[in-house]
């Protein structure tokens, strides 16, 4: 059975404020490497036996569908046969 | 300067009520070639500059201490020079 995973991320232009809130909970607890944090949300989307073809094409709707809100956010979809 | 990756998802045996409402809702919208959906987060964690063996310690440690639940969630860093 194909697996696909589906990853959403902010656009860069817009404000993250859970990404700055970790950032900065970072800073307080001594980690000063950290530069920049941004969260993002990924699915895995398990599929019924079908094409690697047909299932990239399914994903991809599902993701510009329902799973990202293309205004505000960024996705990128993997499937592995 | 070092990108880090670390994705977080809930353990095969936690329920994941998000994962299930989306699952509900697209075989409701008609794709039924869905067999399971489940839901996960993931960070970008920008470094500052310092060796890749520092890098993937210091994310291992702060998805370890803040960004999972170890009782409930497992997590994966990728990190790229």
């Amino acid at each position: 059975m194909p697996k696909a995973r589906v990853y959403v991320t902010l656009k860069k232009s817009v404000f993250d404020p859970q990404g700055r809130t970790i950032h900065e909970a970072l800073r307080s607890m001594g980690y000063e490497g950290v530069a920049d944090v941004r969260q993002g949300k990924f699915f895995e989307v398990d599929l019924e036996s079908m094409p690697a073809e047909r299932a990239r094409e399914t994903v991809d709707e599902i993701a510009r569908r329902v799973l990202a809100n293309p205004v505000i956010e960024s996705y990128r979809v993997e499937v592995e046969p």
